[in-house]
């Protein structure tokens, strides 16, 4: 039954809440390729996808049939506790941007992560416990990742290895500490502590270490400790998997009052808030059945969809992780120091990658600040303090909305907001004192990051 | 109708949402003392207290008659925004703890204010404006306040300066930030922008300030600013008005699913979350119905209420402000510096302060390493890292589920989780590496405070 009076903030009921995850592999017609053992160069297989990711997680990651995934009890327990989001109609921006335009956001910064992140730790630190393990490494970049991760370990009990990019350590103390409360131990990376590390420091002395070279550690890591996996926060499947919490509850909500959505709009950095929040609405957009556009939004400083490659390539720089075909900037790009927060990593989900190069969905990249100007009017009028990758999609919404102004269209728009800028006040501060600066990579600096890529078509 | 199952978190529907704040005052048999005039010694009349305070807010202050105040219905909308705050059921705590009891907990952080401070602030800053005014001044120590006026300024388009307390600012980068993101002016108090600010500078050029000092300035400031006002975000009973929509949510949520509390638990500083919070609970208490306990935690280095005087006494430094009769510890008295977070204000809210008096409420006090204890166990357990402010309120529900532990008793125990501790992790910081230290203030430090009382009664 539909209900009449759609409220300012949609909670669903506990027994609305989704028992499965939404498995988008199962519905792809024509399926991403495979990832590649990369060594061998042939299809990863689930022997040795384990020696890295717990069981449970490899079987998901290599799941290409089953639409629903069941959410073990356990998971749904604690998903309770931090979860639903709320479905907000945004009145407020609306009104200061004076726009026909409906908007409505799903926000998933509130909980202490402060954002989507948790969805996936808990249900990774879940698993490894289940198995027996007995500790978990990662890397983190903007630190959104191992905040979640460390609160699902210190649920479990599970000991954590955070590798986490240097500059970031250092420019975000405050990071460290919620890791460290938790119980996380954070090693800058690149670090002394294992042997891609040490090399990357000899070639490097000065680098402040980038995503990929704290995969490479977090692995090797992983690979040397016993009863211990690596585990991570974007670009697989089954952490897409995962996420696909966000896009169930947001159509459960949507269903109910009888939304009908013009456009969905998320960020993408390594894909998972997006795909997670697109899941259940990707199948009609294939069979050709939904009107609705899809659109993710990425940084003009580390533009993997709109201007990379298609391509197999490396995770991580001390390519040790399977070779994945994604949407890619080559796993020797390194993003401009001067970008705040995350959404800065080389490549993209292989599922989204596929999903962009096959037309089913769109990408945009905008630039800093443009997206700290529109962070900045959401903050004000909506009252959450965005988180610098969530206001990139924000700075796509309000330009949805205000072309929407100018034709007088009345779309509906329905946006995932990964996150709280709590820890990203130092980047509010320059936008704040006009110190901040854009950046926009020529195709001679991409050129480089391109020619790290493996021959492998 | 009584809902039968109770889920983990409770949020109500927009139609249960208060659409009136409640007046404690009101069903008081015993009204607490009036404010008097710092001067005259008189009570303060609403044409002395309008020249400090908005219109609106000093009828407020001064009504001692009307049990239920509408919300207008702006800040309704405003509220439908940011609220209803969810009333969780502690599970996991609970099990941690292995106690019998069962453990309730409304969570004001959910939003970037991070504290409960947005529902008074955001009703402040609707009543300036309706006024006509065009700026406001105010004071803020740990930040939360601040934080909270800043956006309800913002919101309304008002221009603010904010006085914080200079150890306060220096510490807290990202809380001035944040105070600045939404266009708060932000001053270190002592400043040379006011005569007490000079005065006391030149008395002690090394202060890093306190409270006290602070309200003088944003007072003295207000007094010589056209069309402004000085606005505060506790001590005063409108404030505690306002904030009575915490109890009121809690008190719709515990009445629709049958749930019959022991005791209601929460922190005091100034006693606005606190007054707020047990505002619907009162009058039963009054009358003599009530089985239930109240239960307001102070910090064992700012031992108001159980150590205090219960006297008249200046609400601030600068002896500019009405004299309020309530518990005290002498408007001289400075908190330690090693003490974190908030609750560091010497006075108490004479609503609260009258009901301890009366004996209708009870008081216990904490120390600083024992209250990190609890916050670190529940941030663990329950997935919010909370405010030192509300930790202070953990460590007495913890200690009272674990006497449950002991006796076997099934007590229901509700708390006010009033915040976040995302700008509190300097503090988390000096607890994990066993840097923090506890102080309780000797018979002897007491009475320094006490000596700087103005004679009146």
């Amino acid at each position: 039954m539909l209900e009449k009076v759609i409220p300012t903030k949609i909670y669903l009921q506990e027994s609305e809440l989704p028992k499965s995850w939404y498995n988008i592999n199962a519905v792809m017609k024509d399926k991403h390729a495979p990832a590649l053992n990369p060594i061998t160069k042939k299809p990863v297989t689930f022997e040795e996808l384990s020696q890295i990711l717990c069981d449970e997680l490899a079987k998901q990651e290599l799941n290409m049939t089953d639409e629903y995934i069941p959410i073990p009890e356990e998971v749904q327990e604690f998903y309770k506790m931090v979860r639903p989001s709320p479905l907000t109609r945004a009145y407020f921006l609306e009104k200061v941007l004076d726009t026909p335009a409906e908007i409505y956001y799903k926000f998933e910064g509130n909980n202490t992560s402060g954002s989507h992140k948790l969805n996936s730790a808990i249900a990774q630190a879940y698993y490894a416990k289940k198995q027996g393990l007995t500790s978990l490494t990662t890397e983190t970049g903007a630190g959104q990742w191992g905040t979640a991760l460390s609160m699902a370990c210190a649920f479990y009990g599970l000991d954590l290895t955070v590798y986490m990019v240097k500059s970031s350590a250092e420019q975000k103390p405050f990071r460290k500490a919620i890791i460290e409360t938790y119980g996380g131990k954070v090693i800058p990376s690149p670090s002394n502590t294992t042997k891609v590390g040490r090399e990357i420091l000899e070639a490097f002395p000065n680098t402040g270490g980038s995503l990929g070279c704290a995969v490479s550690e977090a692995t090797e890591k992983a690979l040397n400790t016993p009863n211990c996996r690596y585990v991570l926060g974007s670009v697989q499947d089954h952490v897409i998997l995962h996420q696909s919490i966000i896009g169930l509850e947001t159509k459960v909500a949507l269903d109910k009052y009888g939304i009908e959505p013009d456009m969905f709009i998320s960020c993408v950095g390594g894909g998972s808030n997006f795909g997670g929040f697109i899941a259940p609405f990707v199948k009609d957009k294939i069979e050709g059945k939904a009107k609705y556009k899809i659109i993710g939004v990425e940084p003009a400083s580390c533009p993997s969809m709109t201007r990379g490659k298609y391509a197999y390539d490396f995770g991580d720089t001390g390519k040790i992780t399977p070779l994945l075909k994604m949407c890619t900037l080559g796993s020797g790009f390194m993003p401009s120091t001067n970008h705040a927060g995350g959404l800065r990593y080389h490549g993209m989900n292989p599922i989204v990658s596929k999903l962009y190069h096959d037309g089913y969905i769109d990408a945009v990249a905008v630039e800093q600040t443009k997206v700290f100007e529109a962070a900045v009017m959401f903050a004000k009028s909506e009252g959450i303090l965005p988180a610098p990758e969530s206001s990139h999609t924000i700075r796509e919404v309000v330009d949805q909305a205000l072309k929407c102004k100018e034709t007088g269209e009345k779309k509906t728009i329905v946006f995932c907001l990964t996150g709280t800028g709590f820890f990203d006040l130092a980047a509010y501060s320059a936008y704040n004192n006009n110190t901040m600066s854009d950046y926009i990579p020529t195709d001679a600096e991409l050129q480089k990051g391109f020619d790290t890529l493996p021959k492998i078509d």
